[in-house]
């Protein structure tokens, strides 16, 4: 399917390419840093995307019908950045000289949105192609809920390009699997095949039929002469028909292109080729010797592909006025999502569909779901099939399946880590998304939870089944050191509810947040409801943590989260009775309590009594920046074992007798 | 390639497996909790294999070249435990009656040797596929090593019981892709395709062509009847020729098959049938309503089964003796790995190893690894393609590639997840192995790491560019929190040594350690050389922490890790210059440290001085145990930037001038 290009729109496109080239291997070169293989190798066909498929507006990046671009061998950063400035977005020629540098906009690999245009943070490999996924996902929801016979508000595509690392990567096929069954027909995957790896040649560890594998998937794929731009073209060409499948364009290229000595070669994939190796490639490329220069001719083109589609932008305007005229509600629908507005009285809202009783507080999290989808249309989700323990069905929305993308419920099937990826798509897409499994196999997604954090991007995170209170399914599965592990990852909301209400709370502070991801760590089994009347509201977990029972003189402060909250009020009632002042609290999310006054943190902590306890089912580490040096840490710091909850907290400690009488060995003169 | 059985020969097979089936059934139900589903799926080819197929002796559960039975599917514990009691392992049927009881041998999901005849803990979905790749691989090495031209001393093969939740996790993929590329054909997996997940259907989510899949990684493939004893005995024993290629055999099954109503439905997957349904059950399979109930012909046919095996087990004896006779030497090495015999001087030898001068602990790290490689035989390792960041390759050895195992080093291709899994697997087959990548990437095979503590296996993790100061490749690839959640592990020691010595004592360290994993924390960037003259030697290293110098009545407790002791030992020179008594400590592994006496930790940390300092770049949550409360933590609690790592000590407080300026402005008193 190659398109017959004449001799001077291939000589044009190669002069462009080789600008890319040389652009890449000086930006890497200044900052003695970085990976000019990807980009010398990838030039050809990226700058036959741009110039001729690929659908952007520099001048409003952000143009929602834009076609998204990402670059998950986030190692080649320089040839995004290059093509972001050829294309006249907001990334001077000093940024490309300044690659690398503190407090550049072109960091070592791509960062979200730094600058607008970088579609989403990669270098960790594989996530891009499984954010790809979730964008593309995102495309198709967008669709299903918004384009009208005639009107077509969306129908972007996603191109992704991967390297070999990108492919090798669980991650990527977990999402791709995915992929493959919803029939992602928006998504393009350019797999540059270079047949180089960082330890040599791909020969060395990966020679399995990456388009076969693709295919078992349900993609379609194709190959092509990475360097041959009439193949090139037909591909993409191809890739700009309707389909009903994803598409893998395998396309074979030389890392380093051009480069004498360094093409073909594993030292190119991340080291600076050196002056010499530079102007040898230069010279073989025919490309002056000026550094950091752009052909006028090359400059000429880029502004005139960018008026082109800024004709291509005023008809989606126009489009979407008229849109906006004969669809008001779904345009309203649609700017509020935009916006992230959400109901006034969403609160109350939450706390009103929490059921009286004891229940488990995933249970809980069920209901609220129910409530939350309500007064958030655009919150989408599911589970790595867990569905029915997770409590994640929206249950008067359907499933989202291939060829019917207007449901709310998504089944990503065991696939934590393409799930993590999905959801960080989705996300970057406008949606609200959340998605679960078993706390311990937050280990799974944890590479995708880091890149969620460190982008700011929103999902929520359903954990269930928070401690080794789960019971019979044993240390495989009971968090020890999940709640702290989480807690260690910068701007991630770690949320350990204690009844209802504060399951409520939670929510209603995940769906709040803009700027991070937050994680709900949730019981398997009941708790017990504690009374709101006699102890403070839940509303207090905006705080992170807040008094249930004060205490002037406390004798003892005790702190918990979650499931132990409820054994806290026991031991609370216990030593009360035998005379004790003690103050209790609920430490639902430590990240929230910090960012409060300290003033606030000394009257929940009372450091005037050096009598403090923590009480919480997992690793003890970190709890003594709460209870202090001399403070009691009550929890579990060795892996959990086999048998009926009720067995293991006598076991474990976790009842009000061990606990009081641990208290009382540890503070004998308390009486 | 279905084998003809007698209709005798059928119905005897029918009757073992539904006795299988009874027992995970009832024992599912006397726990009130478990996965009946996939046992009574799976009975018939798992009675199959280990009644006409698997090699095996119960009565020395760990004999050499028996062949590996791994469950990946370990939520249908129930089927090996079974298994495992009928044929006459030490697992009485009180424990069948007891499962998922506190103190019983039958955990929810299977943990590893406990009781012998469990190769490996299985639960989380995925993980076994990968240690079944590694015990393969394992297998492999051994031959190469040890098997003479016609003394086959290894030849077992390892059969790997996977489910469709299995087949999608991303560590399972990467795993599969490195057996196909290696040609792993001692490996059997018997993919258990019920159709059905927890969700529901495997249509909702996973229909992909597995079979194509595994094919395109360079397995074979055939797809059989799972309930035809038939089928099953001729893929069986095609799965037991010699091949070059491991063998994905899909088992068509009936999750919960012989249930008259729980039968290929998703609630058979994870809950007991009750009473009721089982009673239908006995009566639909024919079999007595008493209770765990074994036929007296089952027993018979399995006590004539391991009668059958010993005499197998006699001629490996034999054929282990005349190798002893023939072979003394490659004996001696084979008992001395089993023994895990390291020389006496391991410690003085690697510390030799190390050349003067500064250095990054990476390239000390590679230095030691020739003299580790030497000093133990069955040292084996890699990178997952970071071999020349990580140093790890083995000079003196080659490396391991399809048809040619004799190497020592191996190259995981861009899979951490799957090396992970893989590591756990050839630690099980008796090497000491190791594998690396960038810190940052820990987060990518956390899992499996979290099953070598749980399981008590000995990989050593070699992590480098373990901080900010990788530099340029910015906050995808900083570790910020990696440190702090590496240590919440149980079990896992994780050492950050500050120079060449201390690198050398951790590798010993690590070298020595039987009962746990062990991670190094390495730099990219040189590190200063301590003065060992002047200060303290790293031997100290092996009480996790230990002091520099110390300080008879200190004004300051100044402790560090890693890159940060070279920090610290300038802030040291500079406030004791400005008249201050210092305590400088070293603290490479915070679990060692824990294990040391009350009185030793409090020589080191000194309680008595109440102005103490950490300082490692790294989140600070957990440095409050050894500072205290009114400590000072010197770390980064929030994500890097990308730029030089000089740049980044600066703008980030990592230099002499503003650790001296944190500590005056938090310790004005100090003079």
């Amino acid at each position: 399917m190659r398109v017959v290009l004449t001799e001077e729109e291939i000589a044009k496109a190669r002069v462009a390419a080789n600008t890319i080239r040389c652009l890449s291997m000086e930006g890497v070169e200044k900052a003695k840093s970085g990976h000019p293989g990807l980009p010398m190798g990838a030039a050809d066909y990226a700058w036959m995307l741009w110039d001729r498929y690929l659908r952007f507006s520099p001048q409003d990046p952000s143009w929602p019908n834009r076609d998204r671009f990402v670059l998950s061998a986030g190692h080649g950063s320089m040839l995004l950045y290059s093509l972001l400035h050829l294309f006249g977005y907001e990334l001077g020629m000093e940024e490309l000289q300044s690659f690398r540098q503190w407090g550049s906009r072109t960091a070592g690999h791509p960062e979200y949105w730094r600058p607008p245009g970088v579609e989403t943070t990669t270098g960790p490999l594989g996530q891009g192609v499984g954010n790809a996924v979730g964008l593309a996902l995102g495309g198709k929801l967008l669709q299903a809920r918004f384009n009208q016979p005639d009107l077509p508000l969306f129908d972007y595509r996603v191109f992704c390009l991967a390297s070999d690392g990108d492919m090798m990567e669980g991650v990527a096929s977990e999402a791709c699997s995915l992929a493959g069954h919803l029939g992602l027909g928006n998504l393009v995957v350019l797999y540059d095949d270079n047949g180089i790896t960082i330890e040599g040649s791909t020969e060395l560890a990966f020679t399995e039929d990456v388009r076969g594998r693709l295919e078992a998937y349900g993609w379609e794929t194709l190959d092509i002469d990475g360097h041959d731009c009439g193949e090139i073209a037909g591909a993409l060409e191809h890739a700009c028909c309707d389909r009903d499948r994803p598409l893998l364009i395998s396309c074979r290229t030389h890392i380093a292109f051009g480069a004498p000595e360094a093409v073909d070669t594993a030292e190119a994939h991340g080291a600076p080729l050196g002056e010499e190796e530079i102007a040898a490639t230069k010279a073989a490329l025919n490309c002056p010797a000026e550094e950091f220069f752009v052909p006028e001719e090359v400059r000429e083109r880029c502004a005139q592909r960018v008026a082109e589609l800024q004709e291509e932008y005023q008809r989606w305007q126009k489009l979407a006025e008229e849109y906006e005229c004969r669809h008001p509600e779904l345009w309203a629908e649609w700017e509020r999502m935009c916006a992230g507005e959400l109901p006034e009285d969403l609160e109350g809202r939450l706390l009103a569909a929490i059921p009286t009783g004891s229940n488990a507080t995933r249970k809980f999290s069920g209901a609220v779901i129910q409530a939350a989808a309500e007064a958030v249309p655009w919150l989408v989700g599911g589970s790595a099939d867990l569905a029915p323990s997770n409590n994640t069905m929206i249950k008067t929305s359907s499933s989202v399946r291939p060829g019917d993308f207007s449901g709310r419920n998504l089944h990503f099937g065991v696939r934590e880590h393409g799930m993590g990826a999905i959801l960080n798509g989705l996300a970057e897409s406008g949606f609200k998304a959340y998605g679960a499994t078993f706390e311990v196999f937050a280990d799974y997604m944890r590479p995708s939870i880091r890149l969620a954090a460190l982008s700011e991007l929103d999902p929520i995170y359903i954990f269930t089944h928070d401690s080794i209170f789960l019971g019979e399914d044993g240390p495989t599965h009971q968090p020890i050191e999940q709640h702290m592990a989480l807690r260690a990852i910068p701007n991630l909301y770690v949320m350990r509810p204690a009844d209802g209400p504060e399951t409520a709370m939670a929510w209603a502070v995940a769906l709040e947040r803009t700027t991070g991801p937050t994680a709900l760590l949730l019981t398997r089994q009941s708790l017990p409801e504690i009374d709101r009347e006699r102890f403070a509201p839940a509303q207090g977990l905006r705080q992170g943590g807040y008094v249930l029972a004060a205490a002037e003189k406390p004798d003892l402060v005790l702190l918990a989260t979650g499931s132990e909250v409820g054994l806290a009020l026991g031991v609370y009632e216990e030593l009360t009775q035998q005379g004790l002042q003690v103050q209790l609290c609920s430490m639902p999310c430590l990240e929230l309590f910090e960012e409060q006054a300290e003033d606030y943190q000394r009257s929940v902590l009372r450091p005037d009594c050096s009598r403090r306890v923590s009480l919480e089912a997992g690793i003890t580490q970190g709890w003594e920046r709460y209870v202090g040096e001399s403070g009691l840490r009550i929890g579990i710091d060795h892996f959990g074992a086999s048998a009926p909850a009720k067995v293991l907290a006598e076991k474990f400690g976790f009842t009000i007798e061990a606990v009081v009488e641990k208290i009382r060995a540890w503070a004998p003169e308390l009486r």
